[in-house]
């Protein structure tokens, strides 16, 4: 499926730039901008390799992702003043990545013969934890567990998938299904500012 | 030894629990929750297999875990008021959890030949490297290097565990002392406020 | 080559240090002290290994890490107010603990049959990721990506290593040239205060 591996490439070249923007804002100099494109970038994917035994890890079995983030930063260091005109399209690029992540993730998950629920979980945390590394190596709480439905749409389009498995559907078909539930949830999430709900009472305290 | 697996999924539930707290204290959404959970319960174990190699690690090899912290969070949801009066018990769920758990560790380091000092480590990372993970996703200093005798507890205990091991005692036995040694220590260290001392002077500092 | 050896440990012993003193102006007690010491000095190398599926690690493959650690816990906790005077001493052996976790990290990743451009990672990562987990667990940003030429130089020397090893060098004459680019730029970095730049304005800022 070559389409997804130029999505999954589109997506780490977004995540990383994501990444050096806040690396930025922090006043790091260049090659903290760097390593916390790195990580942002494919952290997630890191994390998800090492979790199921699967050497070579993503960024050491494909040069790819290293010369994408190489690109990134680059791009970042020359336009870091255009791309602030640009946060639609980085945010476009950012939930495609989102939910390519999320899929790629699940599809490795299953091809090691895990439980689907473990394969989801798998899926999400090469979603997310790219956003959680950045997060707290630059010291602060991580963004996903306070604000975004982000990782909410992970799953959700996961299950979407692995329920559309059960069918007679192509994969192809079910991958693009899924991956729209993704976006879509998470492109409504941010226009009407949805959140999940916190633990602050519970159904017995008194209002 | 089917005891020790319930305590250990108790400990989970503890655990869990204890993540789940922190977590919504900081306000945290429901998802930022169950991560949080899901990390203070099994993230001691998972660095534990992750360094020894023991694939599939904790919790991709039994799904139990996983059940457990979600009806801990959906308990946590339900009862937050409530458990607030139950500190006393999930004080002793958490303290009879991390007995358990270094002891687990341990156990589980020996069985793969591993040098008795690694494997005493390998017992005390199961214990406390979840709590660490909880309290620097949530952006606090890590409250085991602070205050807690908690670590010097989970020494004494594995130390114990391996020094009769040398001996002709019956594993059980082994394993309640052991854990006693654990739960005493904690027990007592928290009623009369231990605590180890701190480098703040060395023997040529003059007072 | 032993003498490499005894570099490592000495080392390891500096970056130790390094982690305790950190650890003990963070009012951290004595286990806190340890832990972060122990990380500060392999953590680098335990993510290397990790990393590329290198079983057992290093701090478990080698107990002389732990003793090493251990030694330079209990040599803090007595002559701390002593260290202060020896900054230059102490700033000169984790200069060189520097040199040598690079070179060995690139070594070990090209013995796995790594890209060189992934075996300079790996050097790198064992060399500077030590200090970044101090740092987090001690709940700071990162020394590393505000203020130190530091990572620089460790990819000089990395890129000066594998360059050299095209020509027909002895490996011994190799590793002594990179090590002394790792320390000399990091001498001079220091000495002059050069930073790398940052990503505050880019080529269509206005001045």
């Amino acid at each position: 499926m070559e389409l997804i591996y130029v999505i999954d490439i589109i997506g780490t070249f977004a995540f990383a730039i994501s990444g050096a923007l806040v690396a930025s804002d922090k006043k790091l100099d260049l090659f903290g901008v760097a390593i916390i494109a790195f990580v942002t970038a494919v952290g997630g994917g890191m994390l998800r390799d090492v979790l199921i035994n699967a050497h070579p890890i993503n960024w050491i079995g494909d040069l790819n992702y290293l010369y994408t983030i190489f690109a990134a930063v680059v791009f970042t260091f020359l336009f870091k003043s255009k791309i602030a005109h640009l946060s639609k399209t980085m945010f476009l690029f950012d939930t495609i990545g989102i939910s390519v992540f999320t899929l790629l993730g699940l599809k490795k998950g299953l091809s090691f013969n895990l439980h689907p629920i473990i394969a989801l979980i798998m899926g999400m945390i090469s979603a997310v934890f790219g956003g959680v590394l950045r997060d707290v190596l630059t010291n602060k709480i991580p963004l996903i567990f306070e604000k975004e439905i982000y990782a909410s749409a992970c799953l959700a389009g996961g299950v979407t998938y692995l329920s559309l498995n059960y069918f007679n559907v192509s994969e192809n078909i079910i991958f693009v299904l899924a991956a729209s539930v993704i976006v879509i949830i998470r492109v409504i999430a941010v226009k009407f500012h949805l959140q999940l709900p916190k633990i602050k009472d519970d159904l017995f305290t008194k209002k």
